[in-house]
């Protein structure tokens, strides 16, 4: 059998550690590189260089950025003493699309997971109690996913922080706009009847 | 609203036009990098230069290799006259992981498409007619996509070939080893059935 050269076997079984990606998308993905070599294998690991010696932490909040303050925390009018807590980047990205929230991000870095013995001090929320202090943030808004792992976070944070006297909040669960009834589960057609709204 | 580090959403756009990515596949592809730098993203942009320095289109098959002649066509004992026609690399590496084809390839780069406007000049078919002249082939198997495309591909090459006196097969249609007939569409079940054997 002759296999793919050892380089392009080598960049295959990186690519399919991505999440999203097998092997199979992953051979794919790579043979499509090399194809558009000048269009995309080239660019890509320029891209990729850029971004490992730029990429960092933000300290406060754990999102990324280029300085030691992402742009969020380093910008005065979202100082407004309302902090949402979310699991990844992804999901602070997601918060931000939607222009809604004006306050600042914590992020978390995952959820509290007994089975895979995830704990509080993984998870920043030590740095999180904090902030709620220091900052004096009036309100902390717990954008989680509606798992059992994220609900167990929420009621574990909300614990912390309600000795502070700092009001926490969730966001609401209920029919995604567009949603069909028939598409959804249980759990989310409860939670929105039990939150049913006087119109 | 805040975006993504300009770095980083260069990076994410190139992701995004992969095979099997899509922009929140990308995202979260990028957020993992970053998170796995020295694990993920220097190894990746240092595989990415690696293979953009070293993979080339093999000038007799099209296969992918690092010579002038892929490993295929340099090796003698695959001199078999037989050619395995495939539509791209992808296919190459699924048939040589069977283990079972000894002779050659030609890697097509596609299938004839009329609304895509691809005729035979676009997909090295000349080429192969004068492999199997040069080469004095004695079969040429058509490995193609069951597709219509694939199909319609299959016939012009067989037309092209017939006037040389090669003979020209393909790959047997039927119900996959392991598959369960409820899961297999009509064409499949009724190519199975027409080509059945006694036992
Ligand atoms: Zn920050
Ligand atoms: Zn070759």
């Amino acid at each position: 059998m002759d296999r793919p050269p050892s380089d392009i076997e080598a960049l295959i079984e990186l690519m399919a550690r991505l999440p999203g990606l097998g092997p199979r998308s992953a051979r794919r993905a790579v043979l499509r590189m090399i194809k558009k070599r000048g269009q995309l294998l080239q660019p890509l690991s320029e891209a990729m260089v850029k971004v490992a010696a730029t990429a960092r932490e933000c300290v406060n909040c754990g999102n990324v950025g280029t300085s030691e303050l992402c742009a969020i925390c380093a910008d005065p009018r979202r100082e407004t003493g309302e902090i949402c807590v979310v699991e990844d980047v992804a999901d602070l990205w997601a918060m931000e699309r939607s222009q809604v929230f004006k306050g600042r991000y914590h992020v978390l870095g995952g959820t509290l997971s007994a089975l895979d013995a995830v704990g509080p001090d993984e998870l920043r929320i030590p740095r999180l109690v904090d902030r709620a202090k220091t900052e004096e943030a009036r309100e902390v808004i717990l954008a989680l996913n509606a798992t059992i792992d994220g609900q167990t976070t929420a009621h574990y944070i909300a614990g912390e922080l309600e000795a502070l006297g700092v009001r926490v909040t969730s966001l609401a669960q209920g029919v995604p706009i567009g949603g069909e009834l028939d598409y959804l589960d249980d759990g989310t057609i409860t939670a929105a009847l039990n939150a049913r709204k006087s119109l």
